[in-house]
């Protein structure tokens, strides 16, 4: 039925993640008078009279998003629902409700899905949402997590992708890379047991990163952070794909070109440790790796001294012009490297 | 991982769909003054200053929910939406807003992804929703579609599944089982084909039946025209699982028994035609068939003037006691069938 087109076919491969969205998104067309913002930010804004309600949504597929040899469904419960409240915070808003729907084929017991659910309340509990819906189904193969997550915010406090400003400072909240690289110890790990099923895997030297990886954190704290000091971003997004990818999706929706500084990249000792282990330059990870779930904003430069110094937070570059590149500075030099999206290419 | 605890497993089979979500749900707790009603309706109900939101979601799985051998894309992106905003006018809502998430396998080519999302465009076009945000991930195997509807109401004109009363009117829109019969129809001639590739499928007789399961749409008109009528449901559900199954709903969920008489039940000829081609009651395929996406609902016995002779609406029914059963009466006698649940048992 699909392949006996005349035509020849894009390959999804070829289109990317970013351009898939684009293309499917570009003819979509807003009727309703409530739709305040639709799909291109980190949640849609919906303003019914009043209080802005901000809903997002996410899916997680086995296989492609996780892998149950090394994620306790607990855990996985816990990370689909910090996810999508992610994207809510990303908006500067506060996330109220979700919803969630799950697909399992029968290899999964009963048990196994209450796990799940299990994760799912501790993670509401922990953001103070409500679960108010979802569906639940059988699946052929796999398991397949779907989140919806709604949220609300004053319309004067909604921070946007597209807002940033000439010489905004652009600052991100705790730490990158430690994701990605928890990933990479859990994917040797369970080699190493594939390998000979009585080794029993050595996690605990590496139990920051692989709590990045198993247990994020949406950035609730960050968001109530910001509200004290009174410093209202610019914009904002979140860093699911990686600094770099983040970075381009702030340039090309405020039409601002971006530079930011190797050295001012914050990275935990055991990212760099652990990077250096693997070979890689925790740089990359940092860029590229993705699923730190740390905010990225920018601010007015007047706002800088509310901010210096706050542990939680550090500027790592700047807008520059209109129109212009985005770059990373090297340290030390005066080199400039372009920054690239790699988003994930699992297609 | 899943196998190794020492307690024996509970089986989702045993389970079944509404034990399931029953046994899943029962511990949720509500702590956002803006959650209104939260799981246990066709869609949860949030209260932001005013306007009340509506929200439901759905997840459809290939294999499960349709097969791609005879369901077009186009049909399955509209369907997929259809039966989200099915919940939101079973709350006698009006569903204002979609999000889309969609996992697709490498098997599937930008344009077949295109078609499905031409499908959703035109049932965001037809009920006037606003498709504002979603997800596009790939998957190891398989199609999974995820909608999430959001809609709006007027506090007054809400209908929630636990409102019928002591001698109110079951009420069903259009007609019954046709749904299901589509399917028998679809399967016989993918079986026909698979034998003998060369066959083309005879189809056009069948067209009615057919397009009620490829092509369902939701009851957009029928919330339209109880509002012009002036009628105001005491408690409406939409009949995706089958008659059977949603009448016990709303049996369990106001606490009165219901009676429903088999000679009422609406039948299109086509439909008593096909059954009896298939060799089954077509009184069953009512039942229990289910994906009819008719509204069924309960009013007051003082409405009953104004939903007479209406060619939209039929009374099939009515409740009876408290704590009392649910019977189907059957033709010309005085035997009294119990209705039983049968939902989907795809576990």
């Amino acid at each position: 039925m699909l392949d006996n087109k005349e035509n020849p076919l894009t390959s999804l491969e070829k289109l990317g993640e970013f351009g898939l969205i684009d293309h499917l998104t570009q003819s979509i067309q807003i009727a309703q008078e409530s739709t305040q913002t639709g799909v291109g930010d980190d949640a849609a804004v919906l303003n019914f009279d009043g209080l802005q309600t901000v809903v997002s949504t996410d899916m997680l597929v086995e296989g492609v998003h996780f892998n149950l040899a090394y994620v306790p469904l607990k855990h996985l419960g816990y990370k689909s629902v910090v996810v999508n409240l992610s994207d809510i915070y990303a908006m500067n808003a506060v996330p109220t409700q979700i919803l969630v729907s799950i697909a399992v084929s029968n290899r999964f017991s009963l048990e196994a899905i209450e796990e799940i659910y299990e994760g799912i309340k501790i993670a509401c509990k922990r953001y103070n949402v409500d679960l108010v819906g979802g569906d639940t189904t059988s699946s052929q193969s796999g398991l397949v997590l779907s989140i919806t997550a709604i949220g609300q915010a004053k319309t004067e406090d909604l921070c946007y992708r597209n807002g940033a400003n000439a010489n905004d400072l652009l600052v991100v909240s705790g730490d990158l890379g430690g994701a990605y690289l928890g990933l990479q110890v859990l994917e040797r790990e369970n080699e190493v047991f594939k390998a000979n099923p009585n080794m029993q895997p050595s996690l605990e030297e590496y139990e920051y990163i692989v709590g990045r990886q198993l247990k994020p954190e949406a950035g609730k704290h960050i968001v109530e952070l910001l509200a004290e000091l009174e410093v209202k971003p610019t914009s904002m997004i979140d860093v699911s794909d990686g600094l770099s990818s983040e970075i381009l999706h702030l340039s090309k929706q405020s039409g601002y070109g971006f530079k930011i500084y190797e050295e001012k990249i914050p990275l935990d000792p055991m990212v760099i440790k652990t990077a250096e282990e693997f070979g890689i330059n925790p740089i990359t990870c940092a860029l590229n790796g993705g699923e730190d779930y740390e905010l990225l904003f920018t601010i007015s430069q007047s706002d800088f001294p509310k901010i210096k110094g706050n542990p939680n937070l550090t500027v790592i570059g700047h807008t520059t012009e209109q129109n212009a590149d985005n770059y990373l500075i090297l340290n030390g030099s005066e080199s400039a490297v372009p920054l690239t999206a790699q988003g994930w290419t699992s297609f």
